[in-house]
């Protein structure tokens, strides 16, 4: 099975799609989509929508994980987050594919056993975990590798 | 031309869509879109996608006006209002027609000469703009008619 992992953000976008066959973990996609040089907040939702329906009609996952804090700092700050969120969310729909949200917390947890890791260690982790080369310098993107794993495992449990 | 009015909220999604032809403001369609009662947040999401997307194909307005708040009490609930917003400015930008936000503060000063005008006060001054008969018991489809009217003033001035 293959799952695409999001990390959604106002300014870029981490994806990497995880297949997943007889226990062997392979990365088929990963990195980051640079939104921070886009004209408008309205343009950046838009591509946020097109890139994920791109991904999903190329690799075709069935199921998208997607790191999603629920906390912040300030209500300016979540609401570019939800709205980038919200766009992610329903591109996948849009794209007939199953969602299901973690926090950072549970993917770091979930990954490296320890839910206040730093990004560093997230992706050296990640680099474990799997068989495939990865770019640990695309920090969003490993974070988005960390969610589908991260929801890979949760599924094992169940 | 034809704007379409929106309101989304986490429970109610706004709107309307208002015909402009020879100066006479005509309401095509408003109501609100309830969606308490579903089953999870994302499934409210997508809703709003498909339903701004079927409202879009069948009046085929060329600009949609939305209301957007910037501010809000809590961190929590601006993440989810966020969801909300940019689930339906991705699915009117995917409907390729413009989107252009509008605060609160902004459509009721427009509409009603008081940026602080209550609910029922921009019901009544939409109700008396507008040549059609409207539910003025529908509060958040007369907020987004007030959008959409907003947004027919400001490019009148342009």
């Amino acid at each position: 099975m293959k799952i695409l992992g999001v990390d959604p953000g106002t300014n870029n976008l981490g994806y990497a799609v995880l297949s997943i066959e007889n226990r062997k973990l392979m990365v088929l996609e990963h990195g980051v989509f640079r939104l921070r040089k886009m004209d408008s907040h309205q343009d950046k939702l838009y591509q946020i929508f097109l890139k994920i329906v791109e991904i999903i009609e190329k690799f075709q996952p069935s199921e998208m994980a997607i790191e999603a804090p629920f906390h912040g700092k300030n209500v300016q700050s979540m609401l570019k987050l939800g709205r980038a969120q919200g766009v992610a969310i329903a591109a996948a729909l849009h794209q007939q594919i199953l969602v299901q949200e973690y926090s950072p917390k549970k993917i770091k947890l979930a990954v490296t056993g320890n839910g206040n890791a730093s990004k560093e260690q997230v992706a050296a982790m990640v680099d474990q975990l799997v068989t495939s080369k990865i770019d640990r310098d695309l920090l969003d993107a490993t974070d988005a590798l960390a969610a589908a794993l991260c929801h890979h495992f949760q599924r094992k449990i169940c």
